[in-house]
């Protein structure tokens, strides 16, 4: 028996007014998804707990069955191992973006126009080999990925993620001064470097030939790194030395991969796989039909339905719901549903009304030949509220689907 | 108040082919078990998490209200305990059996043709007074309880739980070292123990003239004995200092008796109790009755549901079903419902398709003069799900039983 788990990022949401209070989950056509719900068992699900909004990070870590409240350690590191860099144990990676800031260091632009990533990779050129001040020692790696975004790793004996984000979060606020968060040598030495990384990232960045070339255009420059979501490694055990399987992950974003590779899972590159509005949901279901045969639980993870809700566009989000419905129906016509059980659930409530991820639990519902099926016909919030599997938590999905594929151990006797 | 907790080991089930996409719970004819959902409140449960299979002694700790996870040491004092053996703080216990192996020590047998208790009890007489080797002190007892099943218990002061066990599991593998599964003194000399007891019971029971007529007769001799579940006391309160109750348990199985026993409960013997297809259930109903007028608290405990499971055995599964239902219509017509509390459930899942213990839910049903009745009408995996206890946990069923009899305190001001 395999596992094929589909996650359509924030595609669970609130009633709208301009939907009649019916969500786009309730409006959208998806003949297939609502054939998983009819064929299956369906539920309602708290990736963390009841009314607590959670991150695409931690939500994934539950959806993977850890206790994420325990395990979490921040963003940081999880995004740079999606990204490609390598992080041990004790090192402490930020989530980096290229940002415009006025001469107060007053924030402009938190993605710097969005520029794109040859420029940014020209940049990040120019801020190898840097140097710390004394006393303060650290091997640091800078490394730019997609357009605006990067990841610093800080690599050595006395690092700490307990600091706090440069960034400010929105635009007319100054970058902030990183603070220590706990009452450590580690986690003072690691502000500092923070800090003097922001006023020598800021001196190399905003007289390099890029940036004027940017400023002549009209474009804003990228002349400052803002830092945030410090983080080090989750302490999880794999899955394939806790159950026994091969896993794999399709996904675009760094952020996902990062904690599906903490959990040992392979990360398989699609061409046309993009994290936006116009990804190749086809593409995606063929690797994913392609990496069911050689492993046995394989993530297929669908970012643009968040896009959506963040950028408040209803119709878009109703769209992309509609191609993952379609990338599903291809699914369903090329795999064996007897020995293939299907999940597809949301990593979290993400509302078009606040543009904000929610703590409203998400629709769960699994196709299999040894599941309890009901009389749930439909997916949505609230027709998989009336299911078989009632409510449950996030980190109770993957013990569910092992128990379903023969895969998890008898406690006790 | 009084309370009658009901279960039917393994009762719950998975959808079956064979019964067209049913559960034995779905097609058995029941109406007293229905009548306790129709005038009662229903739900489903976790005995111990969703999708983890639980044992029936970590899942019967769970229903007596106790956080398994955190208490339970294993199944081996547990079934000592139920088998009369004395258990005390820090003896370490197994459940054994008497097997059969090849002179290379590989298993052919693991229940020795299922041995009478008259042959075993004679076996066991040779297996007193077996001095260790030097270095290793313990004081030993073996006991044979029924047909192949024994227990041993060590009792010294550098014992441990924390050893593999020999027992392979299944014919055709060699008889295992038993290996210390933490890096102390007690688990390593407690594995030399069993080692040691291996070989020496071996040696006493090869050439035993009990085995040379089996073996003349053709019957496999019972030349070995296997040890595992290496387990100590769990660590409870039992439930009469918890909530000043007297209760008790009537079952045939050691390790229900085993785990009610280290809950306070009085063990009730019914003549014609036996675990199997054929006992009595009439019998067993009628103790029920006499016991509740005595007892708080009377936990009723039916096997051979289970036994159906393993054995895949649909149709003995369905009719132990309709046994369970005339054993709680005796109940139904004999005590006063206004006065008596009547829950009932399974342990948890056995799957007939699988043969084995899963982790989906079981249904439950309490009927009592106080409950907030919903509107689910017969008792089972599916019905139930849609009652007005949604999913609730295994240790969540004691507070709910206790409270309904008035026996619990408050929590706060």
């Amino acid at each position: 028996m395999k596992a094929l788990l589909v996650i359509g990022d924030g595609m669970a949401d609130r009633p709208l007014k301009e939907l009649d209070g019916k969500t786009p989950l309730e409006v959208a056509e998806k003949p297939s998804i609502d054939r998983i719900a009819k064929d299956g068992i369906c539920g309602i699900l708290d990736p963390i707990s009841p009314g607590v909004p959670p991150g695409s990070d931690t939500a994934t870590l539950a959806l993977l069955g850890y206790d994420a409240l325990k395990s979490y350690r921040g963003r940081g590191a999880l995004e740079a191992l999606g990204s490609g860099v390598e992080i041990l144990q004790g090192d402490v990676a930020f989530r980096c973006n290229f940002a415009t800031v006025d001469e107060n260091l007053t924030v402009l632009d938190r993605r710097a126009g969005r520029i794109e990533t040859d420029e940014a990779s020209k940049l990040a050129e120019a801020l190898q080999n840097v140097r710390l001040g004394s006393g303060l020692t650290a091997e640091i790696l800078f490394k730019n990925t997609v357009q605006h975004r990067g990841i610093l790793r800080l690599r050595g004996q006395a690092l700490s993620r307990m600091v706090s984000d440069s960034d400010p979060g929105k635009t007319g606020k100054p970058v902030l001064k990183v603070e220590p968060l706990e009452n450590t040598a580690e986690a003072a030495q690691t502000a500092k470097i923070i800090n003097e990384l922001t006023t020598c990232f800021h001196k190399i960045l905003k007289d390099h030939p890029v940036n004027r070339e940017r400023s002549e255009k009209g474009l804003p420059p990228a002349n400052i790194i803002l830092f945030r979501g410090a983080g080090t490694l989750p302490e999880v055990k794999p899955l394939p030395s806790q159950y026994g399987i091969k896993a794999a992950v399709i996904s675009a974003m760094p952020l996902i991969k990062g904690v599906c590779k903490v959990a040992g899972m392979k990360l398989m590159e699609v061409k046309g796989a993009t994290g936006t509005y116009e990804t190749d949901v086809t593409a995606k279901a063929k690797v994913a039909v392609e990496a069911l045969k050689s492993n046995d639980l394989v993530l297929l993870h669908v970012k643009a339905t968040d896009v959506a809700s963040h950028d408040g566009n209803i119709q878009q989000k109703i769209k992309m719901i509609k191609k993952i419905d379609r990338m599903v129906n291809h699914i369903i016509k090329n795999v064996d549903l007897d020995e293939t059980i299907i999940a597809i659930t949301s990593d979290h409530t993400t509302s078009i009304a606040t543009r904000e991820h929610e703590g409203d639990p998400v629709p769960i519902a699994i196709q299999g030949s040894n599941v309890r099926i009901d009389d749930v016909k439909e997916f949505s919030e609230r027709t998989c509220a009336k299911g078989g599997f009632c409510r449950i938590r996030g980190k109770d999905l993957m013990p569910i689907i092992m128990n379903l594929m023969g895969k998890t151990k008898k406690f006790g006797a």
